[in-house]
This record gives structure tokens, sequence and C-alpha cells, in this order.
């Protein structure tokens, strides 16, 4: 007992660095200006609401007489309601996996408790669930995060939601715990995103921890610092599935969203053109190979900065000189980092940048531009835009700091519908797999996606590019030492990390 | 007389098709989403005015105690300042030129009276004017693309603005006649974009024409429309510059600003992800090479339709397929005009297209995609955000249009100021050769920016690049039979046409 | 008279110019190391030949009987016969125009000699014209380029060829003289590659120069140097087409072309990995926008030069440096020179490159680098392969000079037959056209290819990229003010220079 | 012994399938047209040669007296000097590694028998390890791949050598005996390519077998199929390095080299033009990757065909489409595969191209292409060029297949030196770690190179591209939990598989 005394002032420490926890990676895939804005007529909703009570103090319910959740507003569910629709536009892969297996109800019987961001994609995933057979509860992972519309849409056809945009860190806590006690209702399965509610579960319901069959995880944060820490403690009784390090969601997330990513966010920001300017890319990992790329497609002249040499010589390979920061500090445009390391750019550094330089950070969290260093008295800043700030220096020289250093695509652009739809696949699949999986398949441990789960989350997707899979025949499955149907990678095969 | 008359019925014709004119090229340049409300505040300056007064209806005056200005509200000149300050950093060519030529003021003496969009960029363009000794008096060429607050800032220093947002038609003629009709101010240069105020002062003030040296004008319809026809008519009676036609526009303008709009455009209105998207662009001029070649890096397969052999033959070399559009229409996920053609896009084809799939306009004006056609009762229109509405069949299909066909780049993206920079460096350019240009030199025709000065406005923006030129000793000089200092294009050579 | 008689003097000073002749760009379409060798049998025939006899001094009958030709051995006319037929795969658009245009035989009565390249593509463009109803006499527009083979092929067939590989000058004049000269046989249209033949017509039989009916030019030489020239003069009493400046030659003999010849060229010669190579390129017209354009594909970093401002900002929007050769001499691996200027890369600069540096030249002639200046005792030159020297200093450095400083894709690359195909072409729709155009059509002056033949020439080669033109409607046509077959350029475009 | 009398037979069988054991990959990096023909005069000395004596026959004996050698003709030495003194330029990795390493010897005492390719790249690697202290006798692993010059070089300098071009089955056994079997000297380390010289010392000598402290081994054959075979039964009675799939390697020999030969491959043979071309690449692992780059970068329209659902939503998002061979096999003009895989393309296929069509294999072995379906009597096969067949239907259509559907890229194109340094750099490190390294670390395993020695050998090759690594503070490091000086990448990553 003493020990979780301790460990929740540790956890309250985490509380208190909440505003910086919109910076973690996992968040990247949810919480965009415009899938929170997508309607116009949504933002005028949720902004000019002169509704300042708290939901917690509402007393709603919806058209089917229920009241076991809390939103908002549940009267703005129709429109949330057509956020789903046209999300599930770019789903196809789900619906389609919804329709396949609808009629085996894989998930009869499981009860969900997830914390996620709540939003249209995700609700096209929740509803996946509860069409497979599953009883859902569901709380968000962030406190700025949630669509308000798309909560009430979910909380209207049944779906126990506790969550709203602005909660406060109490508000927070609040939420996941109505989510798991309810009366006569144990969860069986936790679908997470950032490892709160695991660790919520864990130490406040111990019981109900070891009653869950398994949790499936997508974030960094909650694969590797909770559920690794937990089962190298040899604390984790349950199998967990680690989705974070899938080789689709890697590669999706990182090199593909971000080869577009960087350059939405740096042009809805500062509409700087890319042509001909000098860009530094700090790192060379998965981020910096999708970032480089497309600035370097646009014209852009690119610098690479690495302390890897392997990923320096797929640079110099790739045609990007790798140099040291400080080289071409004074001659760049542009600065981008992604190297999920501290400090990358200094005060001594910014000081030498360009008037008019840009400086942003595609890479984990807001702490590998040194932005405190530039809080200090002698430099104003003057915020120009949402999430772009004017940092003046005493001559008057300007650098253009975005999203006060946080992830520019998190805060700055939109993931596709395409790429959370590979995730949820995934979620979902991982789900099923522990769910149904016979006794003794997964110890209590984490757990990669199965290869064959993981390509079967990749051809779901593929019918969108209209792309056709070649079959072996028997003869060339037997050269191959191969199943016909999989998995085509050999099992010493295991892509889990940038390179 | 009586063909004035005439023609001022024409005239009127040509008002009526006013809100279509915000589709033509030249337009492009100024008025975008982003250029309009980079200063959030701005944003609710303009916005959330309960002023509905009219401007002409006010009586307002500088804090220099002038009223020779009408503006939306001279109290937001110092929000104005900012935005001309900001817009300065990446204008430095202009810069440049201003400090290079203030000794000897090469316009003392010029009164020039413009008539283009308002916006920060021509702000600096105009005190550059201004500080090389000019007066101007301003005007828009656009009813709906003037910043407020700029014009303010103008008006603030002094230079007669008559100007605002959301002008109706009467106003917009009025304002064209309070910058010419000055007691005891006599224009002696234009500066014009579409035309419409140098027609105004051809009809209105023949006498005045007369005395004009010059005219700079830049917009195709302006050049093509007015000036060669005047020119042919016989009745140009002052020499012309055509700025459109331009090398540094041509390529900055088109292929390479349509290179990075294309995206930019695509990103903003719908989140879409480009990686394996399958699109076709119609017409391989500049803005297909620019929309191609950016699709393509970012992953997109692309089709090329054409009519002229020579331009197919280049995209099959540059790794396009060429196909007429019906081969592909049922697979692609997007549809790009660029042909500056009519009805390239018919009702036909959008029936056939697939659930999903966006259409979009980067050609010439709103006549490329036969938008007339899907009004009509069968087909349901939903307004999903600015600019973006969903077609929907009978059967539950949707077709995403932009911008209802008309210019993606001018409605839904921005244009670098860098770009702005170079239109407006050779307009200053183009009025100084032609108020300095000794007797004889020009004829009443219209005449191409003569090549040394397309060199010496591309010289100015090197320096934005760090670029450094290499000059010709005067050995390699008389080799290649060329002035040290350019023009560096033989005489025969003209650029005038995409290809 | 006298006159004449001091051109000659310096017609003889060309002559000892001979060997640069080489250097010249007409060459480039010809003579390859590839298409001299392509059969490996070929080879044996010419190398391993013990006939040291001179073609003079051979008496040789073809299988018909004639011996209106001198070639180097008639009885390997059966292999150059398939060299033919293999050439003919790859230039269908000739095949098809000589398959349109047979019936109406619209070369009849012409009487047409030639000097060019004597390759299995230019037999394949002779047997075109033969087949349109000409007469043909041949000869060799170069003393090392003859495929003997192929000349015997032609010879065979009734083409009276007079050309070998490996003439000496006065052979050269010999044949040209053989050509013309001939009994009761007065030619009316001339084919001519540099000039030569052209002059030699002109100066020696000047009444048989009024006589003919049109020439046909495709060197820049021939073009710029004797046809222009000539017509400034006065002297020029027919019509000529400049083949030369065609868009589709241009685009495709220097971009399209050179974007491969320079990987080509590169590992043909020294076998050298492009990825992390540091590369400047001389020059960015379309030679350079095509070498660098290769190289960044590869994975190099390239750098440009450049002394025009306007190419120089193209070369920053497209992602390069632009930089003065002495900034980056000591790092970069790789110098290409595309400049048509000289000593571009001087001695100076040679002294300062790295170790195992390469340098070459892809622009007009040898004169790019200054290979004069490294023939001094103290540098030691050792032919490594063939077309490459090192060029070793006295510290031991060795800088690897390719083909001497010659055109690198002319000496170590091939050209592809698509692309001699396409000039193939246009020479013959010129002949065609000078031959049937009605009377007045063309004065004594030099012309460029009609619009509209340019692009028939383009859509000829469209179907071997099984590409689709788009035709226009009535309607559109209308709306565009273009004739539905084209020309789609408008009269006042015109491309005749790299930007 | 009975065992091994039967194993003997197996032997025999491989033996006969000698002439396919050049397809093996591991040979990809040594023989090559031009490695072999570097200097034009080695061709001469080699195949001019009228010396048809077996070497085994000859008596030669080197300046230094020594007869322990079998090379073809020991006076060719000094040429061999030559062109490895050119290797070292572009080896620089292995001299620096030479340089650094050569005070401490850490090869003295080892006994190293060798069998790889012997060229002049070899030979550099065989210098290094004499120079760090190792004695070294040598034996080529291909009958075929021996530059003779290079083997005399090094028996010159003392190295017992036994290896020459055009061996016999008989030979090649022999040489190895001769290699391992030397009165008073015991082999303790082995560096193989292909396993045959493990195998042969396992078989023949058992007891020194067990004498040997390490193994290196750098083909997939070698590594797959023995190593890890020899394992897996509990014979391999020495630890071994699997030097194949290291990281470097990897990405070198596949993704980026082919990125580069595919292109040099297609060119030398056929001059084709890349660009509008349609190709179809069979596979998309890294050499299908890095083939679909360069042609995609060339102007190519290419589509890919795959069996796994990753690599084809990777193909997707990269741009290409992804197709069954069936859809596009009418239409292309080139077949590429890189499978791994048999019968990827079929004579009922290869009966539906194209006529002109290319057929190439840049995969593992010849058996992708189904080659000896299209030895039948209806078909004609004509050799138009080394390496080049032309294979003739009855209606005369010639579909162009290269190097018999063999490896291109081993026989047709060069492999850069730089890579060639890199897979030689990581086998001397392999060598000098297994030969130090304490008692215990390796057991009797196939072991992988350490994640550090893999950055080693990369961080030795970037002073080639003059990159320069960024270095962690201490702080950096600890906030990494990374050693400062590497590893760099986590103990859980492994890259060992394509994708």
């Amino acid at each position: 007992m003493e020990s979780i005394q301790i460990q929740f002032v540790e956890d309250k420490q985490e509380f208190s660095r909440f505003p910086t926890k919109a910076g973690r990676r996992s968040l990247s895939r949810s919480i965009s200006q415009s899938s929170t804005d997508s309607y116009s007529s949504a933002a005028s909703y949720t902004d000019s609401s002169d509704d300042e009570t708290s939901p917690r103090d509402k007393i709603q319910v919806n058209s089917k007489g229920t009241n076991d959740f809390c939103v908002k507003n549940i009267k703005h569910a129709e429109f949330g309601r057509r956020e789903i629709e046209i999300a599930e536009q770019d789903m196809s892969a789900l619906i389609s996996l919804r329709k396949r297996a609808q009629g085996e109800k894989p998930l009869a019987g499981a009860k969900i408790v997830g914390c996620t961001h709540i939003t249209a994609q995700t609700a096209v995933l929740i509803e996946t669930l509860v069409a497979l057979g599953a009883q859902c509860r569901w709380t968000a992972c962030n406190i700025y995060s949630t669509q308000n519309e798309v909560a009430a849409a979910l909380s209207e056809i049944g779906v126990a939601v506790f969550a709203w945009k602005g909660e406060s860190e109490d508000d927070f806590w609040w939420c996941i715990n109505k989510c798991i006690n309810m009366e006569g209702w144990q969860p069986n399965m936790i679908l997470d995103d950032g490892g709160d509610l695991t660790h919520w579960v864990y130490k406040k319901y111990p019981n109900g921890f070891k009653k869950i069959r398994g949790i499936v995880e997508e974030s960094v944060t909650g694969v590797h610092r909770w559920l690794y820490q937990l089962s190298k403690a040899g604390k984790l009784c349950v199998p967990a599935m680690n989705v974070n390090d899938s080789v689709t969601k890697q590669k999706f997330d990182n090199l593909y969203c971000c080869r577009e990513s960087i350059l939405d966010g740096l042009k809805r920001t500062t509409d700087v053109m890319f042509g001909g300017k000098q860009v530094v890319v700090c790192g060379y990992g998965e981020v910096g190979k999708g970032c480089t790329a497309a600035l370097k497609a646009m014209g852009s002249i690119v610098y690479v900065t690495e302390i890897d040499p392997i990923c320096s010589l797929q640079a110099c390979m790739d045609g990007f000189r790798v140099v040291k920061l400080n080289e071409v500090i004074r001659q760049v445009d542009i600065i981008i980092t992604c190297t999920g390391n501290k400090n990358v750019v200094t005060r001594d550094q910014l000081d030498r940048m360009k008037n008019g330089s840009i400086v942003c950070n595609m890479g984990h969290s807001n702490t590998e531009i040194d932005v405190a260093s530039l809080r200090t008295p002698e430099l104003t800043w003057e915020r120009v835009r949402s999430q772009v700030d004017h940092v003046i220096w005493p001559d008057g020289k300007r650098v253009i700091l975005l999203a006060e250093g946080r992830l520019l695509n998190l805060s700055c652009s939109t993931v596709p519908t395409f790429v959370l739809s590979i995730t949820a696949t995934t979620q979902a699949l991982a789900l099923i797999e522990l769910y149904n999986a016979p006794e003794g398949r997964y110890k209590q441990d984490v757990y990669l996606l199965p290869k064959k789960m993981d390509e079967y989350v990749a051809s779901l997707h593929l019918s969108t590019f209209d792309a056709h899979l070649t079959e072996l025949s028997d003869e060339q499955a037997k050269y191959l030492g191969l199943n016909k149907n999989g998995p085509f990678k050999p099992n010493y095969y295991r892509y889990t990390f940038p390179c």
C-alpha cells in the first residue's frame, strides 16, 4: 500500500505535466486544427456556446431515454453523426472488417473500456467493436482533443462516453473512473492510448485488473513506460498487445505521414515558399526521412544532422549533406527537429539564426528546441497567428517559432483519415486476437502484433488504392518455404525501429 | 462619341460579370484566405466590426490632418503597418531597389495612378514608388481583395487610397474615378491590373489619356483583351509595358508557384493524403507541369490529358501516362484542370466518378469544370467547409468540388510573398523604364520588358537564396559575343508561352 | 573570285581543326561507342580487318552490278542490313511516315545530296526518302563516325554512298565532291549536318547552288555560322530550314537526352557511385537542367554555377545551390561543364581539385575545360581506359579527365534511337515541305519548321508511348481560337533557347 | 564415415550446378564486365594470351624466390599492383582502419584462409589483414571471377594465392585444398564467401575444423544453407559471424546499389531510353525499391507486382500501381524481376509481350524468368551483343533477354568500389572481433555483427562524403539512455529483411 501511495505522488507529478502531455506522440493522430473544425457550423456550435455549465453538472438524456454518459451537449448528436459518416468514407478497411466479422460476432461478451482521443475516426472504431458484439465504455485520453459532437453521437446510440473538450485534470480522472466503475459491469478488455486508463485500473482496481483478458496499447509512452516496465517488474498479470511498434503504424505514422504533414504544417502556419529554401533537418530516422524527402522534392536545399553513423550514411546516399548544426546555423531558413532528443537547438544557436528564419519540431516532444531559453526579458514574443510566434531580438531580428516547439504535425496540420484507419483496424484486430486467443497462446507479457495480422491489416487497405496482390502458386510457395497466405516475412524478421 | 456610348453598354455587361472576375488569373496573387486573415486580430477587426456605414459616408482624417483618401477605418493603420513590415521581410529585392535608387529619385515628378489588389505586398511596392520620388493615388482592382488595415496604413502616410473590402459595383468605379479626378493633379503614369483603370481613363478622360507617358499592365486580360486590342485598332496613344509575359513572372506564377499551391490548396480544403492517390491532371502547360511534379513527388499516381502533341511528348518523357479523360475517369481520386479551356470536365464525366473523388481547377477560370451542369434538382449540394462542397448523387455518391470550380490556388491557398516580390519589382522597373526612356525608344505600342531588365529583376532576388552569380571574363564575353553584364539571352529568344 | 580565294584560306584553317570538329554538337547524335560496335562481330569485321587498301583504290560492285559508290567493303552489306532492321524497331514514326506518304510519293523528282553521320538510323531516314520518291547521294559529315557495314548496305540497294570510317581530310572532300559532281545528275535538295556540303556547293558550284530548291540543316554550326551569316550577307539564294532550333529537337537532344546520357557516360567510363557524391554542374541551360535532375535523383549533392540571373533563379527554385566554382572546387567529386563557353574550368582550379575527382564536359566543345593547360611536363597523363585519362600531379594527386574534355555524351555514351528518330523525322518533313511548297511561301532566307510540322513530328512519336491525345470539340476550339488540328501554340510563341 | 560419403555425393550434385553458382548473390560484388577489363591492356594480357598451359603445370617463382602460390602468370604482378592502387583510392575506410590498427597488430598470430572473389578490392582487404598481423592463404570462390594480374600481385608480395580465371571444377577444389593443407601451418580463422571452403574444412579436416577460432561468412548461401543448418544440427563447433545480414551490407548491396546498377545494366546492354517507358518491377523488397526509384526518377512509368500486402502498401504510398503481371504484360516495355522466387515470368507471359520489349532479372538467380521455356524449336535465339539475346517468335516478334535471365547487375553492370569497401571493412572487423573476443563471448553459433561494429563500419565511410557526425552531450546521452559513443540503436532493433 505504501508503495502505491508513493507512486501516486509520482502520478501527481505526471498530472502537473498535463499541458505538455499534449506533446506526446500518440496524440498526433487525433487532434488537429482541421478535424475539430471541419464543419464551419461545428465550430460555431462549440465556440459560440454560451453554455458554461460543466457537463458533470448537467442532466442529459439521449433519445432512447438513457443517461449513462457525460458529454457536452447530447443535442449535437446529429451533427456528430455526419462527421462520423464522412470519416467512414476513408475507413473502408474498418467497414470491410465490420462486414466480414459481423456474422460471427467475435467480440460477443467483450466488455471494453477505452481511453483514446474521441474523434470521428475513433467513433468508427468504437461502432465497429459494437457491431462485432462488444459492449463499450469510453473516455478521452487528452483533455483538449474531444470532438464534442462526436461524443454526443456515440452517446446517442448508447455507447457510454465520458468526455468533453476542455476537461480539468479532475474531470479527466473522474471520467476515467466513471468508465470503469459501473454497477454490475466488469470490463474484460482495455484499449488504451497513453497508459492512463491501464494505470488507473492497476492502482485502483487491482482485483478488476486481474480479470482483464487483454490490454491493447498504442502509444510509445504507454508501451515503453508502463507496459514493459510493469512486465519487467513482474507485475503485468495480463497479456498486452503493443500496437505502437507494428510495421504498418511505424511506416505510416512516421515516414509517409510526415512526408505530407511537414509541408502542410509549414504552409498553414507561415505560407513559406519551399523552393530554394535552405533547411536543416535534425535527425534522419523515419520522421526525418519523410521530412527531407518532401522538402527536397519541393526544391528546398536540405542538410541533415545525425548522431548515428548508419543513418548518416543513408542520408549521404539519399543526397543530403550531413553537417553539424553549427556549420549551417547562420545560413538556413528553416530548422526542423526530428531526433527524439532534447536541446537539439540551443539558445546559442537560435541567437545566430537569420532574420525571418523558421524553427519547428516534428520529433517527440517540446524538449527538442530549447524554447524555455527564449522566455527571457530581452526577447519579445509576438503572436502573429494561432501557433505562430515571432520571437524578436533586441536588434529587430525575428525568428518564427511554430507551436511553441511542440509537435508541428500535431498542432498545425492534419493527419489523413486513411492513416487513422490503419491504426484503428490494428487496434480492432488486436482486441479480437487477445479476446479469442486459446488459453496459453499469450502469457502475462507484452506482444507485438503477429506478423500475419500486420499483413492482414495491410491487405484490408489495399482496395483503397485498387492494388492487386499477386498470389503464390503452390510450387512457388514451396520453393520459398512459405504458406501461400502468408506471413511473407521470415520469422527472424522484425521491424521495430526507424533506420 | 456615339461609339463610346455603345461601348459603355458593353462595359455594363462586364460589370454584371463581376463575381466571376474573381476568377481571372491576375487575382491569384492577392486574395487568399490567409493573407486576409494573417493576424487573427485582423480578422476580428474586420469581421466583428459592427460598423456598417459605407466608407463613402464617413469623414476620416489621418494623423497629419489629410482627408484625401477613402478607406474602411483609418484607425487601423497601425495594425496595417505591422503587416507591411512583415511583408517587407520577404521582399528584399524591392527594398534593395528602394535603397539603390533612393538617391537619384528616378520617379521624381511621376504622378502614378494605380489599380491593383491592395495588400501588404502592394503596399511595399507603393511605398517604394514613393521613395523613388513618385506621387501615388491608388484604388483596388477587385471588390473583395482589399486588406482594410493596409489601406489605412497607406492613407496614414499620405498615399491617396480609395478602396475597401466589399465594395459595391458602384463603389468600384467611384473609387477609380476619385483616383484620377483630382483638382490640380494630372496623372502621367498608369499601373493597372486587369485594365479597368486604363479603360476608364481612355473612355472618360481621353485628353488625359494622351498625356500619360506609359502604362504598366500585368494581367492576361489587361494585356491581351485591352492593350493589344487597342494597339491593333490604332487607338493606343501611349506606350505600354506587358508585365504579364515576362519570363520571371511566367515561371514563378505558374510552374513554381503551382508546384506548391496545388498541395497546399488540396490539403487545406480536404486533408487528403496524396500518397497512392490516382490523379488526372488536364493540361500539361506550365501549370500542369507544376501540379504533376508536386503530386508525383508526394507519391500520387498521375495521368495527364493533353491536346498538344508536343506537350504530350514532354509528359511522356517526364513519366506520365497521357490518356483521354474517359479512360481513367472511373478510377481517379482527384481531377485537376489546368487547360485554359472550357468544359474540360463534363457532367457526363462527373457522373462516372468514384464516391469521394475530388474535382478542382488550377486553370484560368471557372469554365474548365462544367459546374453549371451540377446545379440540377437531382443532385444535392452540401457545403462542408468554406470552399468545399459535397455534391451528392441520388445513390449517395459524393463528389467533392473545391471553390465551386474557381481557381483553387486563388481561393484555397496562399501565394508566397517572395513571388509577389518578383512581380512587384518588375512593375517598379517597368514604371521607371517608361518614365525615363528617351523620346522615341518606345512608340505607341505594347512592349515586353527588355531582357536586361528581366535579368535585373532576377538578380535582385538571388540574394534571398544566397546565390552567387559567376561573372564572365572579358575573354569569355568576347567568345560568346555577349556583354559582360548581360543580357545573356540572344535577341531571338523570347519565352512567352508554356511548353 | 579573289574573295573566294581568301575564304578558301579560311576554310583551310577550318580543315586543320578537324580533330576538334568531332566536338561539335551535331555530332552528338550519331557516333557513340556502342552504336559502332553494337554487334560484337561488327567490331571484328572492322577492327580485325587486315585490309588496309583505301576504298578509293578498290573496285567494288554491288549485287546489281552497280559501282556508283565508295565504301569500305560492299560484302558487309548483309550485316549492315541487320543493323538497319534493328534501328527500324525504334523508329516507328519514320516507318509510319513512310507508309502514309508512300502512295503519293511527295519526293518524286527530288534529287537529294546528303552529308550526315552514316549510321543505321540515318539509313532508315535515307531509305524513307527513297521510298517517298527521292534519288539520294550521300556522304559523311565526320571522318570517324561512319558505320562501314551500314554504308555497304545502302550501297547494296543502290544509294550512292561515299563514306568510310577513318577518312583522311582529302578523302572527306573527295567524297563530298563525288556526291555532287555526277554526270547528268543535278541535285535540287541538300540535307546537311555541319554546313560543309552546303559550303562546298556554294563555293565550287555556284550555278548549281542556285538551282537548289531547299536546304535542310540541323547543326548549330551549320545554321548559325553558315546559313544565317550567308543570309545576312544577302548571299543565300535558296530557302533553308533550320532544324536545329525545332522544339522537339531542343528538348530531346538536350534536356531529356542529357538526363540519361550524363549517368551513362559517367558509369561506363568510371563506374563511379552517384549516391552521396558532390557534383558541380557549370551552366543551367537545358543540358545543365538535364544533368542536374538526373544526378539529384541518383542521390548526388549538386551545385550549379551560372552567369545568367534568370537561369540562376530557376536553379534555386529547383533546389540547387548556385555558387561560384571557386567556392566548391576543393570539395566536389565531379565537375561537369554545360555552358557553351570556354575556359570554364581553368588550370588553377584543376590544381585545387581533390584526389580522385572527375572532370568532364557535356557542353558544346572541348574548350570548356582548359585541357591544354594540363599538357605540361610536371603532370603525368595515364590512359586507364578508352576515353579515360588520369592526370597525375607531382604529389600523386590524380584527376580523372574524360574524353580529353570533348563531349562526354558523344564519346562515352549512346544516344537512344528514339531521339534520333525525332530528328530524322523532322528532317524528312522539312525536305518534303521545302520541295513541295508553293512558289513564294519561302523566300531566300532561313526558316524554322512551321509549328504545325513540329507538332506533327511529335504526334508521330506518341504511339511509342501508347499516349492518347485529347481532341478539341468544335465549341472548345472556338473558345480557344484554335484550329481543331493545331497548331496549338499561339503565333507569338517561339521556343528557341534553353531557359 | 558413411554419412560423409553420402554427403560427398550431395556435394557432387552441387558441383554439377557449377555454372548456375555464378548466379548467387554474393558473386554480384565482384565479377563485372568492367572490373575485369578495367585496363584495356589487362584485357589483352588475359585474352590474347597464347599461354594455354594450366597454372598447375607451371613452375613460377616470385621476385623473392617464393613459390608457395599458383596463379596464371606471376609476371603480370606489376599491372595488378596498379589495379590495387586504384582500388585503394575508393577504399579509404579500409586504409584508415589499416593505419589505426597497424600499431597494435590485432591479428598477430591469426592464420587466415580465405575463399572469395579475387579482385583488386579483395586484395586491399587481404593486404589490410596482413598489415594487421595476419598470415593469409587465399583461393577463389568462383571459377571465372579471378583477376589474374591481381592474384599475381598478391603472390608477388608473399600472399599464398591459389586461383586463376577459368579454373575447372577439379582445379577449384585443388586450390581450396592447397590453401588449407600446408605443412606446418594450421589455419585458425576462415573468411568464406559461399561456404565451399568451410564445407571442405568441415568434411576433410574435421580435427582442423575444431581448432578454428572463428568463421566469417558473407553470402546468403553460406550463411543460410551452411552455417545456420550446421548450427541447427548441433555440428557447428566454432563461432561464426554472419556478415550477409549486417545493416550496411543490406542497404548498400541492395537498395542503393541496385538503384544505380539497374540503369547501368540496361543502358550498357540495350541503350534503351528510360523516359516514357512502361516498366513492371516484380517484387518490392530492397532491390525492387532501388530499381523502381531509379526508373521513376528517369521518367519511366513503373508498375509493381507483389505477394506481400505490407510491401504492396509501401509501393502504393511510393506512387506505384500494384498490379498482377497479367494486367500489364501486353503493354510494358521492360520487365525486371526482383522477387527471389521462381517462374515469376512464365512462357505464357513472354508470349504476350510486345515486340522489342526487354526482360531481365535483378533478383537472386536465373530461376525468376522461365528461360528454359524459351529454348524451344519454334523460337530463334539471336545473340546481338555480349549478354544480349533477341528471342524471335515465328511472327517476327523479338523479345530482348538480358544475361540469359541471370543477375543483370552481376553480368552487365559494375559495383562501385565504395560498396565493396563497406563489405570488406565489415569482414576485417568481424575477423578482428572473433579473433580477439574473450573466451565465452561467442558460443558455437552464428552471430550478427554487433551493432556497435556496424556503426563503426559506417562511421569509417563517412569521411568519403565529408559528412560530420553530431556528438551527444552528456546530458543528451543520459536523456536518451545511450552511451555517447553508441550503439545508437536499441537492443531490440534488428534489421535483417527487406521491407
